[in-house]
């Protein structure tokens, strides 16, 4: 578990720090990355490490919880382009022969609150 | 750490049964419920009971993962409102004194890619 961890707390670090070697250490040859929520999917580490190399703007990301079962593990994490105000996020991890060979991502996106529960809830 | 995952479990069953008094004994009579994507929060346990009482449509859940570490836990579940085709969302749970103190739910909405990495990308 302590080693998964290791694995997901790397995988962020060098994302932020655009360390490349360090990122491909971390995965597998085989690594598959998927968004679910636009259905798209890379495989490989090559591609997903070019994924990332070409990934446009100043794009900064914060881990602030990271969550870790046996092979298994998800990071959330606050995620900032520019002058944006951050966004948070979150990718789930699957681990195979010490890499991380599944990379899940999410991103959920404000919204505005459906009617008929303000008898119920606050805003922040 | 089982008891964790029986937590949310239980959770979970007592929501798709809409069966109120077991989902209610699963939760701290002082449980926070968040939804960060809308700003919305829910104190306390019986407003949170009538929140889910009242929430309207024919929805059903299924979970496809848990993953639970100590004291704090995430579920992966496909969330289905009628014949509306099924989505994905997650809960992070946190435990206090062996009850569900912490609810915190994200649903991530389906969208298009953004152009310029098709090279990489498959879709499905």
């Amino acid at each position: 578990m302590d080693a998964t961890r290791e694995l997901i707390e790397r995988f962020l670090a060098a994302l932020e720090s655009r360390d490349w070697t360090a990122f491909a250490d971390v995965l597998d040859p085989e690594v598959v990355y998927e968004i679910p929520q636009s259905r798209e999917r890379i495989r490989g580490r090559d591609r997903y490490v070019q994924f990332n190399r070409e990934f446009p703007g100043d794009w900064h990301l914060r881990p602030t919880m990271i969550l870790v079962e046996g092979g298994a593990g998800v990071a959330r994490f606050e995620w900032r382009v520019g002058e944006a105000p951050p966004e948070e996020a979150f990718v789930f991890f699957g681990v195979r022969d010490g890499l991380l060979a599944t990379v899940t991502d999410y991103w959920p996106e404000p919204y505005d609150p459906p009617r008929g529960r303000e008898h119920l809830t606050e805003r922040w």
